[in-house]
């Protein structure tokens, strides 16, 4: 019985729109693993991507196959929009094997079976989950077919977002908010960066008065002291000190949607350079923002935010905005658009971005970030939050 | 400022069992992209596998050497044992880049440097974040590598626990307990799922009145009424209905060491059949438990469980226990060793297991777990946990 997350009209679209995409391709295929693109076309939802699985696409099929681990069928069952025999589970033995079996050699017979195991077949090569080993074992199954690279394939269709895609990002932006405040309440001298990390946790599950929050795909990030020169390490025992500045990065999420939100607090009063750093960021941030909208090119919104913190004679090479929405550990990324030089995306209406400019010294940081959705002129912000280094 | 989990002299044994298995395979370089394997090998503890990176330890060198993203290098200095000229960061062009440029040419460039760019370079080919496109990359670069699959490699030295490891699970296995009481006390007719996830993170994080706990390699599975019959579905906004089994699994964790433990519930009186199964899958569970001692295989410890539930004319294919402790998502499971037919690994002390055996029909389901260690003579169960079906 099927808790629908989406019309299945949605999801015949996104088939639709991937299997025009195979035509220009000319793949007669596409073997999707990325967890986030297998939920994209099937509603697939279940935390079993440990073990190898695969949505397939086949231009001769109007819906796609799911391919995963017997007792993760009735997941399939319960989440798809897909008939039975769209379903195809491979047996236990073939999971961290001892038998020389993989999820792949099962994934080639239902290749295979529906007609194209001798076609042109796309793989994500690229994507977490496919491992090298995938590939060398559907090698040795098919050797009559012919693979391709279509990593991105699936994630350039998920750029731009639908209404009901736009409503749970929304959502899940009510619930950044609650868990920032939430996070930012608790942190105070003393206190252990686990207490703070477990109140953001619990108001990210909470939810909001009207919808229940999901596992987001990136814990809550939570770099403190010296730790904040670098933006990807998590809580620990340690207690906050007075001079302590804390990066807090996290998201709410909603059916695997996403509205990352980032603030700096500081505990104690901030010194000036702390403060004044803060400042440029939110400058940069500004701009940044204001130069978002149609037409545009991802590396111009990027220039805006340089050309800012070049006047206080900053250098920065990082990107500062990448496409999201839709994910699953380890990433709400969808590897596309970056806000970066170079990148000539263009700009169009309901694209959405996480942009997060930080300056990352030796012996702190500073960052703050915004979701955003393009909308026929500008940027809407998913997030009502103070543009502002908070002090604890 | 490396703030220390382990003595490095711990890692430093660590590095050299991995290298006298590196000699008997004639390997010059393993390449390490399991996050869990470079942190066993490195201390590195960081969210940051969602780009690609390594620790890649060579014959001719006393440390690994950590590969990974620049603004994630301060991570690095700040959670490895490794001293200045072993960290090595590319540049931020290389993540999801739009240039041609990706982070194993850099992996490359790091072997040639090392002098192992023409030797024989173990990868691990099927870990998770070792894609496809890895693994054809480093073979663009070092047309005169030889490389060989070295998947387990690592793992197979981690199935064995030190004293401090036993002692992080055992304060994870703490953490278990508190959580799964959270866990069963929010459960009632009329809260909605996520109300009881919620209480589960909180007791997850929060951790002991000695110790604070870290993320889990998997979040709480919850699976409830009618998603009873498959294991791996998380929670959603239903409310508990009179009637519904609900399936915990949780896991407590200290600096990445787990001690995973799953009950069932039932909202309301439960009927003779979920009764009836859940005294099966307990009388199984400890008839398990009863044959683990050193010297008898994982084969045959599953043989005990299969014999109890034949005699209730039962049969189950899936494998019951597998090693685990140390983890990043997507999983807490070490890949080696599982309790299953055909399994002829040795059991010898202080190696670790996770006992899950499940009994997954199509309209319901029962679970129970234990996490163990192999003693001299019998299992050491690490959580004390009323082994029950629960009613809410």
């Amino acid at each position: 019985m099927p808790r629908a997350v989406f019309d299945s009209t949605e999801y015949e679209n996104r088939v639709e729109r991937t299997k025009e995409r195979m035509r220009e391709e000319g793949l007669d295929a596409l073997v999707v693993s990325d967890p986030s693109n297998m939920n994209y076309l099937s509603g697939y939802d279940g935390w079993s991507f440990y073990v190898h699985q695969a949505v397939v696409v086949t231009q001769n099929r109007d819906e796609p196959v799911w391919v995963g681990r017997g007792q993760d069928a009735n997941g399939a069952r319960a989440t798809t929009w897909l008939d039975e025999e769209s379903i195809r589970a491979y047996s236990d033995d073939h999971v961290h094997s001892p038998y020389d079996l993989h999820p792949m050699d099962f994934v080639g017979d239902v290749l295979t079976n529906l007609d194209v195991g001798g076609g042109r077949v796309g793989l994500e090569m690229d994507a977490y989950y496919f491992t090298a080993k995938s590939y060398t074992r559907l090698q040795e199954n098919l050797p009559e077919a012919t693979f391709e690279d279509a990593t991105l394939l699936v994630n350039w269709l998920r750029i731009k977002k639908s209404e009901q895609e736009l409503d749970y990002m929304r959502e899940a932006a009510r619930i950044s908010e609650e868990a920032m405040v939430a996070g930012l309440d608790a942190i105070e001298e003393g206190v252990p960066e686990y207490e703070a990390a477990a109140a953001i946790y619990d108001a990210l599950i909470q939810g909001t008065d009207d919808v229940g929050g999901d596992y987001p795909a990136i814990v809550p990030l939570m770099p403190s002291g010296d730790h904040t020169g670098t933006p990807h390490l998590t809580w620990s025992d340690r207690e906050f000190e007075e001079g302590d500045p804390v990066l807090i990065e996290l998201s709410g999420c909603r059916h695997r949607y996403h509205s990352p939100l980032a603030r700096t607090t500081f505990v104690g009063d901030p010194p000036d350079e702390v403060q004044q750093t803060a400042d440029v960021v939110v400058e940069g941030l500004e701009a940044a923002l204001d130069a978002v909208e149609p037409g545009v090119t991802c590396e111009a919104v990027e220039t805006a935010w340089r050309d800012v913190i070049q006047q206080y004679d900053i250098e920065k090479e990082d990107r500062i905005a990448y496409a999201m929405g839709l994910g699953y550990p380890p990433d709400w990324g969808e590897h596309t658009a970056s806000m970066r030089p170079g990148d000539e995306t263009v700009l169009e209406e309901d694209m959405t971005f996480h942009m997060i400019p930080g300056l990352w010294f030796d012996d702190f940081g500073v960052e703050l970030s915004e979701t955003f959705r393009v909308t026929n002129d500008g940027a809407e912000v998913l997030a009502e939050f103070p543009r502002e280094l908070f002090t604890a």
